[in-house]
């Protein structure tokens, strides 16, 4: 019975053939729809684009589609697995843009690592995308290659960053009011300092929390460290401000909130223990979280989530980039902003005026979280 | 009213914003179908593809799936229009290969005209895709293009020289019977030695036709000229036995067989009543062929065929892409070779086993075509 459950996307997957279908809008019968379509007809959109680039965004599928791009390089929870593997992942993707925010999305999978030929690519066949989503591309060429993208004129999000970083704030601004603290003032420790990690870490900053502490898996970021790459470097100055040194236990002593984008179990019954009363832990560790929601609260918690789709209160990035996209094509942005990350933050937190430690993240499925995210960023971006 | 219609494909394509629709083929309603076709399900997917790579084209979109692209240099008859210009037209082609062939196919508009970086670029996102159809893309970096992606492991197509030539072939074996003439006995002239005109002459060649005159703008290409190309000097290999020079009208003397690849009016009367008894003209020159149906026939013509939609036995490559591609990614064939080709032009033939002046070619719209070229493409690739 396990088995055949374990076995049962395998099946659909193997059904389905594929995921996604390109379909024509209009059906082709007769010689004048042909002639309209393709050539000699089709002539003359192309002429008006040529004449005034535009024109592209009302002639063409540019101004609702987004390309979804991964070098396979950090797939899920399985790591380096490569382009081929990485293509269900990025078409179940894409799936989902269509489905819940009717949104064209198109995989590509990269047959490179190479930071400077992904980007190089990604220039090359933007004329078609109107944005472009970034996807399981491992740190630190996540931040190179997003940080370089930004000469396109369309937006460029990792999603992997961005939109778990949204998330995340959505669900502490709303587990802080159920818990009844400030959550500028909260102590916050997260661990795990990749892609997920340092988003979060700067989003929660730009947002205003200042007690940060973030933990790799040598301990704390500090500066007596002398083996941190660049860009871990870089957090030091937005966390750490009493410059501490430890591990994971000496960094979560009386914390407020501890965020897991790291390992399945790391999160010991000595390390929750040792938290501040009423505390909140997110697990976001998938498929396994970093500490099951029956241990965390035996431990003590009062506030737990963790990503899982099976599990309410779910914190993944798939309640934000549907919507999130949305505002950005139609609001022609050519980038994303920390504004407009907050303020999506704020409006998902807003969907649930009454936080319950049992809800206060709005669910996938909920019919307002697209409309509501394409409204935001169509405002936070003017 | 000329002016109205002449608006009617812009509107179509105002109205549209797109001639396609990405969409999932699940809808998504529940947290179960979710958590199959995205996390965590879908990782028992990217699982075993990383495992065995076969598996991609059983369980992803790749089997049935071809990417349409260009780099907006050659597009239609409106030369180098650029990679955002060109979209109206992939996007044309992509509903094409839906209606035509139940195939997946997707545009990608390249932002480089450097034949390098335009290798490089499709090398990197050719894991989606089970057939890349070249496009609109101009000699002869085409050529080069083409020839360097043959190290890929699925097969590349230039569709502007192959399908074209495809289909000429084809229309050249009935014309031929009409007439009571042994095609390979023919002497044939091409005029206009682009991407289409030399993979005409390439596969005429094949076939077995030796007798072929190539003809540019400046003349007929024989061994004294010092102005040619290297892909031009290649073609001396396969035709002009007798090394002739002169221009069209010297090269059209009592030809049986005169092929325009070129621009609209270059057939003059002088030229065409210069030909052989029995004469046949293709003129494809798009939208406005070298010479109309009207005055070859009024100069003598016995057989004519032109490439616009709206003619009678249209010479075009859209009756061959969709078929062939459904074929190629059928077969997994690896390679494009010259026994396919003269197989299909053999089978589109022989679908009209009792060929007249009016009716040689078979129709884009018949049903029979797609499915006949599929077979043909199958069966030639083993």
């Amino acid at each position: 019975m396990k088995k055949n459950k374990y076995n049962e996307p395998l099946q659909l997957h193997r059904k389905l053939r594929g995921k996604l279908l390109v379909k024509s809008k209009i059906r082709i019968k007769t010689r004048s729809i042909l002639s309209k379509v393709y050539t000699p007809g089709v002539a003359q959109a192309v002429k008006r684009i040529a004449q005034n680039s535009t024109d592209l965004f009302d002639l063409t599928i540019k101004s609702n589609t987004v390309a979804v791009i991964s070098d396979g390089s950090a797939v899920l929870g399985l790591g380096n697995v490569g382009a081929e593997a990485a293509l269900p992942v990025m078409e179940g993707k894409c799936a989902i843009f269509r489905e819940f925010a009717g949104i064209n999305a198109f995989p590509i999978c990269l047959n490179t690592q190479n930071s400077n030929e992904i980007v190089d690519t990604i220039k090359n066949i933007s004329p078609v995308f109107g944005a472009i989503n970034l996807e399981d591309i491992s740190a630190p060429r996540c931040f190179e290659i997003e940080e370089k993208l930004k000469i396109l004129n369309i937006p460029v999000m990792h999603d992997d960053q961005h939109a778990t970083a949204i998330v995340v704030l959505a669900g502490l601004i709303n587990s802080a009011k159920i818990v009844n603290k400030d959550l500028k003032s909260c102590k916050i420790v997260i661990n795990g300092v990749g892609a997920a990690g340092c988003a979060i870490a700067k989003l929660l900053n730009f947002y205003g929390i200042y007690n940060l502490i973030l933990v790799d898996s040598r301990g704390i970021i500090n500066k007596k460290r002398n083996d941190l790459l660049p860009y871990k470097k870089d957090l030091l100055n937005i966390s750490n401000p009493n410059n501490i040194d430890g591990d994971l236990l000496k960094a979560a002593k009386s914390s407020d909130i501890l965020i897991g984008v790291s390992q399945k179990d790391l999160f010991t019954s000595n390390i929750i223990k040792s938290m501040a009363l009423n505390s909140i832990v997110f697990a976001l560790a998938n498929p396994d979280p970093e500490v099951s929601r029956k241990n965390a609260q035996k431990w003590g918690i009062s506030i737990y989530a963790n990503g899982r789709s099976d599990c309410r209160n779910q914190i993944n990035n798939a309640l934000v980039f549907p919507g999130f996209f949305k505002g950005l094509l139609k609001s022609k942005s050519r980038k994303v902003t920390n504004m407009m990350k907050v303020a999506a933050a704020q409006t998902l937190a807003s969907l649930i005026p009454h936080p319950t430690a049992n809800r206060f993240i709005p669910s996938i499925f909920d019919k307002r979280v697209v409309p509501v995210l394409e409204k935001s960023v169509i405002q936070s971006s003017i």
